[in-house]
């Protein structure tokens, strides 16, 4: 009896010690898992920092009167030579405003230099599309009127005389701009567009979990995001949009025409400025809504996140992704995909013709 | 004196009889005024009827998940051949749902045969397009799919085939279609299709004035209707939809081209039965809206509403208009200017590619 008295003893302190235990082995990881996210939250915190709700300029303030008048102008066809093209033409909102094609296809059916990138979290890089040929929104929306294979039009006094024959535009252009002594111009379009465009901010699970909401991002996300501060990618996509603030070279270790089997080569920057240095140089392209944005590259060359997410390790940073890595990757990229505002996704009334 | 008093007697009788006969008289105005209206608000009540809220149909029953669905691939680009086509491409919701060109475009920029009608208040017609070659709106979004000016895709299966391929669609199609054992098939884009246009309905001022609110028109929109009435335009436009209820010859009287300067003769409905009896036979047009539709008739050959009102006078009635009484029916017109639903002026988000 003895004996089994004290082998019920040793029993019920071998439970205790199993209980307490396994208390502090879940305490551990608990707390470490927490300090884990937390530390995850800082880094990520410093590298990228918060998206902010609306991207003004200094020249170009944004007023509600001049994002009402952008909106609509947004939508406008009837300011393109064959009355085709408007802004959400190779931006269509439900598409993340982007348009799922290679190269975006403009007036009568020209096909454009390079791939449309989204114009969502947009208006705060250092330039609008790819190679720096734009100095910002502004610029592109009013360079995209007298493009030729974009509106097309012959030029800006052409677009001008068009706004100024609809009614419409005449009273939002002047409530827009009061103290313009003539508010309908082709400047004033761009701005009118820039503001809109500058309110187009797409705030996404990745937001949240930076704001300290550990659950918005799942393990794997977590596990991704890791990878995605340590092997390299935030050399060039950082900033809250991650990235859109510099050139880079494409294809730093190899040609990116071996990967991406682009069907020509594109010199990218150089084009724009004639410095060898600048070859195949090309803006780093935002990453918000990028799950949402395929084809990829500036030549929509690749249609695949996987495969992008690859090809990039590769030629930019020489290094060889583990599937599982690049699965890791591409579920964080998906936690960049973020709401777009409601005033954003209802289509206005464009003005009368006559 | 007694003169004086007898002429102030006769001054205040006088004064009195006049102030009676003013006030009989604007009673009068207003009761004849009233009864005009009363009478007016009769007549249109009997010639168009009111527009219902939604035009079902017995074999495309409308539920809330085929609308949803429906609406979604109404902005579908991708099953296109050059991925560009969508509904909403010849049909922007912001420009009434009509495309503003002479003919709409399509896939790489092919031209239609004839002017993109709008489809807001347009699934009651007898057909869809121009010359009864599309049996209903379900009808002309399947046969658009594979119509080589508009989606221009090989097949049926090819469309299947992408919209299988999205899990977004798959989801949709079940909840939209839940007895079918394959949910996802061009006849079921077809009845979404369908189903979300039977839903495109805007009630205008016209109709507040048939259901009673006489200052729901100006007097001059009361002149246009009392016009529009008693000079034969309601022979082809009638119902609630003013038009698409018959088809009838395009220049009863002369050719239409001399009006319309036409750059080819359309031989309309004769295209499709090979009954000489149809020549030049076009569908009654909805006038719903159609201040903000130009430009006009199947080829979209004449830009003013005007001009298009003196020229169906002209040919289709033999009569030559006062610019006054053309002046009193545009305004008339503008009165079918409705307002288009809310539910419809929301961009849908695009399922996701993969």
């Amino acid at each position: 009896m003895n004996t089994s008295k004290k082998e019920t003893v040793l029993t019920l302190r071998d439970a205790l010690f199993v209980i307490l235990s396994v208390f502090l082995l879940f305490a551990a990881t608990v707390l470490f898992a927490a300090d884990g996210d937390s530390q995850l939250m800082d880094r990520a915190r410093t590298v990228f920092g918060p998206l902010p709700s609306s991207m003004p300029a200094p020249d170009n303030p944004i007023t509600p009167e001049k994002v009402k008048l952008g909106k609509v102008l947004f939508w406008e066809t009837r300011i393109s030579v064959d009355r085709t093209v408007s802004c959400v033409k190779c931006h269509p909102i439900g598409l993340y405003a982007a348009d799922g094609l290679k190269k975006a296809i403009g007036n009568t059916c020209k096909e454009n230099p390079r791939n449309s990138p989204t114009i969502l979290n947009a208006a705060a890089q250092i330039s609008a599309h790819w190679i720096g040929n734009r100095t910002g929104v502004e610029d592109q929306a009013k360079q995209a009127l007298v493009g030729p294979p974009s509106f097309g039009m012959p030029s800006y006094e052409s677009v001008e005389k068009i706004l100024r024959g609809m009614k419409g535009y005449v009273v939002m252009f002047k409530e827009a701009f009061p103290d313009d002594k003539e508010p309908v111009t082709v400047d004033n379009f761009a701005k009118a567009i820039g503001a809109f465009e500058r309110t187009l901010m797409t705030p996404a699970p990745f937001d949240d979990f930076m704001k300290g909401n550990a659950q918005a991002l799942t393990d794997r996300q977590k596990r991704g995001l890791k990878t995605f501060l340590n092997t390299g990618c935030i050399t060039c996509h950082f900033s809250p949009y991650l990235g859109g603030q510099m050139y880079e070279k494409f294809g730093k270790f190899e040609p990116y025409e071996k990967y991406t089997k682009s069907e020509k080569v594109d010199e990218g920057r150089f084009t724009v400025t004639k410095n060898p240095a600048d070859k195949f140089f090309f803006k780093v392209p935002v990453l918000r809504n990028v799950a949402e944005t395929p084809p990829y590259f500036h030549d929509g060359s690749v249609a695949r996140l996987s495969d992008v997410v690859t090809i990039m390790a590769k030629i930019q940073l020489a290094r060889d992704l583990t599937p599982e890595q690049t699965g890791d990757i591409v579920a964080f990229l998906a936690s960049l995909t973020g709401k777009i505002p409601d005033s954003v996704l209802t289509v206005p009334i464009l003005p009368s013709e006559d």
